[in-house]
């Protein structure tokens, strides 16, 4: 993704690896300021992901791949029984950090494979390498593709609503339902894109927004609630966003609010879209029926940026996510083309 | 309504008459502190209208109209022409505060209406005061009245969505929306509300939030990301809110993000109702078409308590209300009993 820094504008990835060191653009500090988080170690790394240094189950994945990397390069022995003792603990570390998402244990275990049928040390120590680094240029990859085939949907003058980040930041570049903004935009169509501010975390107002400003890409933040009333007004051409977990028929699970949008672009006949890699399909869960939906802490609402802005004795709800039922989608965007719902089983 | 001050709980009405001295709940202060402003004359009545000292459009209406009997009282001539003279300075001075406030102009009017047929300066004065109270009194005898009738459509167990502040803090007393919640509390009822945060301004998590805590009424503030998940989960039996302005046909306006709930309501055969006096509709709209919405300040939205949480080159749209189409409203809440959209007209 570009990255205007002073009058320059550079390309960045969200996280990469250099010199034995996991570079990550600080998400904590985003909007206000741009700074790299510099992970020395696999347990800087692990403490990196807790800590949302870095979010986005594709982002997180590339992470934990290159923290493993790290896990192998540190060891200096020449024991290879130790050397995947020290893994074993790495992995334990990693994956405890966000036990929820799903891409964590994909990457660990992606590297963990790669790694298996070696008995030197050197031997897996460069493969762990050259895996993490493989995954991590993959999830890329994916995500052009995305973009790719996502940006078709797109014509000169549409107005795009996108919710929470799925963008770049998310992923390792280019992101999910927003590579298909960027890609229209490189293409030169003139659009414009509804942020949804996307509370509790604010990561529409606070990551989406950013990236589409590095680019110029016109968008305009708006509040949750002001969604409804832009597609009533006709304003807004076409929905996609991001998923965190696609269920064999077709329901998506993805962040608090995206179902409301969903309901609401198929009352105004809006078409909705979901942008997303196929190694979000999650074929153990048949519907959305089988995804557990995370209750977070409540002070996520309750404060806002650690001012409290209700009564001391007031309580929350703070659901994580929701499932949008396949009816409302039109179409999920992958690396593999757009597919109906209807069309998961079959890949 | 009912206020907990340290251990003692006390009545009180979010505006009152005392001595001269225009007394309002300072809602700008709310949830953190409970303070009185106090407006010595009508001049700082006015500009705690437009401080938003107190907001929502009955309360507005009554502080206008006791600022009006402040400009009569503290006329010490003897000349009828000049406390004219001085009460319609008083009149601009407080119309130009909330312009869009359809209440303000019906107290003003009511107040001057009221002293018109007098020609001495006494009797005047007495009548502006006495004016300003009935007006007051009648605003708070409507809600009282709207949650007697609306109580009946809260069953036992209930769970109630609200949207916005439609609750006594908006009114004289009691509130709209929020009276027959009130109502089926002091009956007994084991209810428990969601409160919509309501962004931008979030008077959901401030002041509604606020109030039920006052009155111990159980209630979770939830992301209004969230309504639909809930709502999706059967965990929502009524929606209830408050209206700005009704038109002929039943179409309301009120806060942005109601329309998001009513067609999620609808979506989830959930029944949806609007709580308002008779004062609120309009018969010069025939329909939501007429009625012009707002788009307000984009830094409500940029900001969240003088706190940048977005970046400072994005920019946002902020309307201020929705329209909401009467298919959607199952009946509307008045002192007169429940309406449905199509009996307003024969009102």
């Amino acid at each position: 993704m570009k990255v205007k820094i002073g009058k320059r504008i550079k390309d960045y990835r969200t996280v990469w690896w250099d010199k034995e060191i996991v570079n990550m653009i600080d998400q904590t500090k985003l909007p206000g300021k741009f700074e790299i988080y510099k992970a020395e170690n696999y347990r800087e790394t692990a403490d990196a992901i807790k800590n949302m240094v870095v979010r986005g189950a594709p982002a997180i994945g590339a992470t934990a791949a290159f923290g493993m990397a790290q896990a192998a390069l540190e060891f200096t022995g020449s024991d290879f029984e130790k050397l995947k003792l020290l893994m074993k603990n790495a992995e334990k570390i990693i994956t405890e950090t966000r036990p929820t998402a799903y891409d964590l244990f994909h990457a660990v275990n992606f590297v963990k494979k790669n790694i298996k049928n070696f008995d030197s040390v050197k031997e897996a120590k460069e493969k762990a390498l050259i895996a993490s680094q493989e995954y991590a240029d993959k999830s890329a990859e994916n995500c052009r593709k995305i973009g790719k085939s996502g940006e078709k949907l797109i014509k000169d003058n549409f107005n795009i609503l996108t919710h929470c980040n799925a963008g770049a930041l998310a992923c390792v570049d280019y992101g999910t339902a927003i590579a298909p903004i960027r890609f229209a935009h490189y293409n030169k169509k003139k659009i414009h894109v509804f942020v949804d501010e996307t509370r509790p975390r604010l990561q529409g107002a606070k990551l989406t927004a950013w990236e589409l400003a590095q680019e110029r890409i016109p968008h305009s933040i708006i509040a949750d609630n002001a969604a409804g009333y832009f597609m009533q007004n006709g304003e807004i051409d076409i929905v996609i966003v991001g998923a965190d977990r696609i269920a064999g028929n077709g329901d998506v699970a993805n962040k608090i609010g995206t179902y409301e949008k969903a309901v609401l672009a198929k009352e105004n006949g809006i078409p909705f879209y979901v942008a997303a890699p196929l190694t979000t399909f999650d074929m153990n869960c048949k519907s959305g029926k089988d995804i557990v939906i995370e209750e977070r802490d409540m002070n996520e609402v309750l404060y806002i940026d650690k001012i409290r802005i209700s009564p001391k004795n007031s309580k929350a709800r703070n659901p994580g996510f929701d499932v949008t039922p396949a009816r409302y989608i039109k179409g999920i965007i992958t690396e593999r083309g757009i597919l109906k719902a209807g069309e998961v089983r079959g890949i």
